[in-house]
């Protein structure tokens, strides 16, 4: 089992389930290891896990975490800017910010960002050099 | 293609190469297409891009980002308590900040939490109610 994986990403959200309605509306399910505090959505490959804050912090033993996601952000790519628009736009239907539009950037690519209900950031882009798997996932070559 | 994916996570930090080193060490690969200030680190399933942060704020045209890793965590979970100490015990070796040591914690399982050079919270986990494939991956029902 390699080691260099992820899991788990753990979201700290003010309002467990209108966090599940947020993610539920961008295509995660809620799985049935959810409990009170915690809901558990599934999605391809990492879990997203969202996690009461108050609950976040006190577990983490340093006595406050800053709200948001800081220097942090998650990305979902797709293999054209017309699936990168549909992202886009259920996630602001469904609430989000949209701190900057899907648009061409510098890199070669299309992107754009939102931040979900409790401030955490989010990329959609689609990068033409990039070839995704069937399951949705980067395939990136090793550096020799 | 399921639209419920995390393909990149995104940490901003302050040295890409010293940061490249540290996620080498815990088994990350540095892939080809990484650019000057950004390396893209091969793990399973996700890719964890290292980004310059400056380079990462003048792009979300939000003016700044705080530091760290806000109300966001990352976690990898293993089979077995002996591979959580492990991989904590090599993040601390390789210059992560130990906030709270693998223990028994109150949801039955044992985890510890280190934040990596530039504040970024990571959880590593054995949660024996839960089932990891071949790849690592977490394997969840879906709630009916």
């Amino acid at each position: 089992m390699n080691s260099a994986r992820i899991t788990l990403v753990t979201l700290g959200v003010a309002d467990v389930a209108r966090s599940v309605a947020f993610y539920a509306a961008l295509g995660w399910k809620k799985s049935s290891d959810s409990v009170e505090r915690t809901a558990f959505m599934i999605g391809e490959g990492v879990v997203l896990a969202l996690w009461n804050r108050d609950d976040m912090i006190a577990d983490g033993g340093e006595g406050e975490l800053a709200s948001g996601s800081g220097s942090m952000a998650l990305a979902v790519n797709f293999d054209g800017p017309e699936a990168v628009d549909a992202f886009y736009g259920r996630a602001v239907e469904a609430g989000a910010d949209p701190v900057k539009p899907p648009s061409k950037v510098f890199w070669g690519g299309y992107s754009g960002n939102f931040r979900d209900l409790d401030g955490h950031l989010w990329e959609v882009a689609h990068n033409p050099f990039w070839r995704l798997d069937e399951a949705g996932r980067v395939d990136l070559a090793e550096a020799s």
